[in-house]
């Protein structure tokens, strides 16, 4: 079997990274790298709540994502110019949004409403795994600023999420794709699980030809591996922002 | 464990219908029953292929989803009206040409386009699922016209797919949720299998609370019992179909 | 003078029916079928009046119209994709709103608001047309249900209505033109009549060289005899209608 | 039997006034005054035709239409600000389109396109019908100018044409309805007729209660006195512009 | 040095008309011309203010800028057809709002809105110029009006406002620049000044090469001597009209 | 005279920094930050040019601007959400790609198509003038990575240019407005400046009550100051990247 492009073992992170403060004005925000994948994930707090949710007590989280044009290896067009959002786009903070709100209490949030805004600046694969593991942050850390200010008595989270792409590919399964394996991947699948151990959101595709179950376990198995690894960046982000804030918790 | 609204067994598929022919100008179509889930399938073929493809001797197989305004319980406004599709009715024509794409041999195909048109008539859960299920009979159809009018020398899929939706609901884990239990599931997942128990897609989300592998493979070994009986459902259609238009195969 | 492309007299409609109860959901509604046309005619209740009315008592009567892609011989581009309603859809909508309205008692419907969907499934010609006299169908038996919920006293229409077009084609004047005949008339014209009589709408059109007056009138006694036909049509649909639902009348 | 509001006899056309000439780079143009309604009427010669008839060795002509915010009462939002056209603005574009193209011999105009905007300075009422008649001009000295340019050997129209609103009202059945009138009246039907008498378009539309075959009978009569006397001052328009551009015919 | 095209002196503007009450309905109003450039300038008055305004007890004035598609040598596309106002319109349309939003009251104003919209009938360079110095005078007109109905105690504007564009051309610094010197200029510059000799808005241009500060001192030298003639036409217009309305002041 | 709220003299700029290679994709990129305000620049080169300049052996170089929705203070919508761009994006994003084409040789670039993407990752006042400084350095940076491909025979500038703003505030005329003080100037305005000292282009603006041409030659001069530092940081800028590819000059 053939070694990965990069390298890497096949059960192998890239090399990752989560800045938190990127966005200044933002209550919460991180720069997370993922190898040569960069997203800025700002979390902005709202005291309304959409139409459909008034008068119900109860809160709100949502996503909304976007590439820079110059992302990637050649300039895409700039989807505001266009005048739409594509369907990747809305497929993909739409599973940002869902994924969130899976662990947040939003009765205890209350009638606000907090959306994640997940800009790539640099686009190496995996944008949207590390849009949601960095979109975690952003939230936990606007929801501490919440209760910094005592706008909430505690943070109001019930799980710890993060996500993690796997793939078949001509090295067989292997964790963390980069652009080159993502666009030669027989299948590939976007797993986003709890701390716990609890399953959040699944997305296995076939790209060339249908896979086997056994295939699809061994890509669970790569995904509890990667995503460990990615919990404990993110703890290590929190307590870093934190300690700036002087919150010690 | 509770009974399901419907009373039926957790392993139980709706009434499932699949009535050739019902788009009379569609080089293949039909219109798919699901109990109380009506998608009207068109498949056209068109001679050319998107700018992408052009010149690399490849043909194009894609899908477009809709919901006729009073499919559902209350009015939904029209999209054509609002002047954009939902990220929903998006992500659900890309997972149908995905999932359609999987199993045609494109290359075989040629320089033609096939876009499949799936129509929700009347909705009560599980349009993507009867859609994706309801199409592959429109576009074998369509393939078969194209073969009997010598246009193509044989029919270029390389498998048979279905699709059908599970879920975790107060009466555990079962098969094919209407609308009534997909409202209420805890977790749900759309499966999209091949005849030769391939995977082509697979689609799980939590919608109250993280599940766990178990729950997900009862989800799974459900699916594979409904599919099985949607093959059935999908030759049985194909061979009236194919009767009538005189041809013996 | 040559003979129908169909085989069809001069003053013949094509075989019609119109059949309630299509759209599960909807307050009242018909799949209506003048030979190879068929629509879908959904009328929807809502409590509520567009701004322009709120506060005068009165109630408001409306229809949106639409295509499946693939209705017609030449699969056509989704309205809903291309993010506009043409301007043809748009003339068609309001021409059935507008003659709907003409013969509804919009006072006594009082502060609600009825939308009439007509979704063409199949087209050979007479969309407008048979979506007129459907949504005529559809509207009775939404108002119907409003009076057997006893949201209404009694229903509100001042006539009973329906549509036919008649054109001047190499067969003379003739009644009900298919696709065939229409792509090809010199000039037709659809009129919206009541059963008392009177004119709701008219509109003429020179297609290849201007008609004369007394063109137009054979057309309209045309017009007169098949709309006798389909006032009777529709009265044995709400006859039907009715007994299914337990409604004498 | 009550009198008009402005005191005209049910027959008289309000003052008409045609000046050629008011878009100076227009190859063809006139400003259209019936009494307070005034129009620009602009006709725009190009040297391709739209896709649909490359080839084919025809031209095309076609209409736009639009009204100045301020044109009304009070002022309507920019259709270019909303972003889309109404349906209304596309209804009066297609008509008067599709009426000048019923008297164009579209095979001797040759492989060109002739775009005639008509765009509604100030509004009493009438303005389609204004535009249409005012069209008949620009386009007619913009045909003049190609002849002028050797361009054409000759003028290609078939017919002279105009138009004109009637209407049932509190006066009785009268002749080219200003705002107050149209806005009361029970009856309104726009005649677009030749010079010759044939009849090209005919709308008629019932806005409170349906009419009779009589009352649509007198209608027509009073098109037919002012068409008659619109005629001779497009006629008069024709004259003075092509002898102000040396024009002798 | 070359002379001008047109032959004027360096510092002559086109012959200036300026005649108000055009847009009969609104409740100011100009024709403005500047040789061949002709804009339609409507003011019109709302009784409300936009949200961001609303309970502050201040008053908004904006502006919508337009062309006829046939406004210029070619047509240009309609933007409502187009579905979008171009980069250019809004920034003009920016500019005007900007410019008379100086020199209002907006608190004396009240919580009322004025929307000025500028439709350029023909266009012969200077279009957003002419806009400003006619919808200056709408401007004042429409708040005479409002004062003449005792809506306002007195006209709430702090200055007089004219504009006029000025360039570097083979003919050296010129002022008010025509379509042939605006699209061969050097650079050009508009200025937006005050009766009373204020600068509002100053927007220089280098189309070709970068111009030094003593160019861009003489083309401020030459617009305070046009705008100089401008005020003058503009009251002239202003004493013309409230003649007219019987307002002595 | 107050302080500024900054404290920083009349004179000073903020703290400035040019990072090249942040788009690591991009043919040319920097990170430019003046203050708090930080603006992502990376220039892409296409080998084609827009339909109005082909065949004409001349190259295009325009811009694209836009801002993270969490930029600022508060959360703006996205636009690519809104489906369009706002006025003051088209604004500036025209004011970006007009500065830097007034500093290219079209014709020595050839016919090839350079789109400097300006994206603001935070917000601070002087957006448009930090992108004008740092879209410069990005368009030098692609243009050398063009010469040492060998695309190019030299870099086809003509003059270095930068921007900066300058305003009447409390503080007097001052350099360099942060957001606070851009809220609250009197006036301001933005000045493009070569390092020859020509000017490119200037855009001044009363936003509370009309300046004086004094006032006006004070804000030049400190605009002098300003861009005088930051044509040594761009200098700097360009020698880093190129001694990091390699290149010496």
């Amino acid at each position: 079997m053939a070694t990965r492009p990069s390298g890497r073992a096949p059960d192998a992170l890239r090399p990752v990274s989560i800045e938190p403060g990127f966005a200044r004005h933002a209550e919460g925000s991180v720069l997370i790298r993922m190898g040569g994948t960069e997203v800025l994930c700002a979390a902005s707090v709202e005291s309304r709540v959409p139409p459909f949710l008034r008068g119900q007590g109860k809160g709100w989280v949502t996503a909304e994502y976007g590439m820079l044009p110059r992302a990637t290896h050649t300039r895409g067009g700039r989807e505001a110019a266009k005048g739409r959002q594509s369907g990747r786009t809305q497929e993909i903070q739409r599973l940002i949004g869902r994924s969130l709100r899976a662990v947040v209490n939003l009765k205890a949030l209350g009638e606000m409403s907090i959306t994640v805004d997940c800009d790539v600046l640099n686009a190496d694969g995996g944008t949207r795994c590390a849009s949601i593991t960095g979109a975690w942050v952003a939230l936990r850390l606007a929801l501490e600023t919440l209760v910094r200010n005592r706008v909430l008595a505690s943070v109001p989270l019930t799980a710890q999420l993060a996500a993690v792409s796997c793939g078949l590919t001509g090295a067989g399964a292997v964790l963390d794709l980069d652009y080159d394996e993502d666009s030669a991947a027989a299948a590939d699948a976007n797993f986003v699980l709890t701390e716990a151990g609890g399953i959040v959101e699944i997305q296995g595709t076939a790209e060339q030809a249908p896979f086997s179950e056994e295939q699809f376990q061994d890509l669970m198995r790569l995904a509890r591996i990667g995503t460990g690894q990615l919990f404990a960046a993110q703890r290590e982000a929190v307590d870093t922002a934190l300690a700036a804030s002087g919150g010690a918790r």
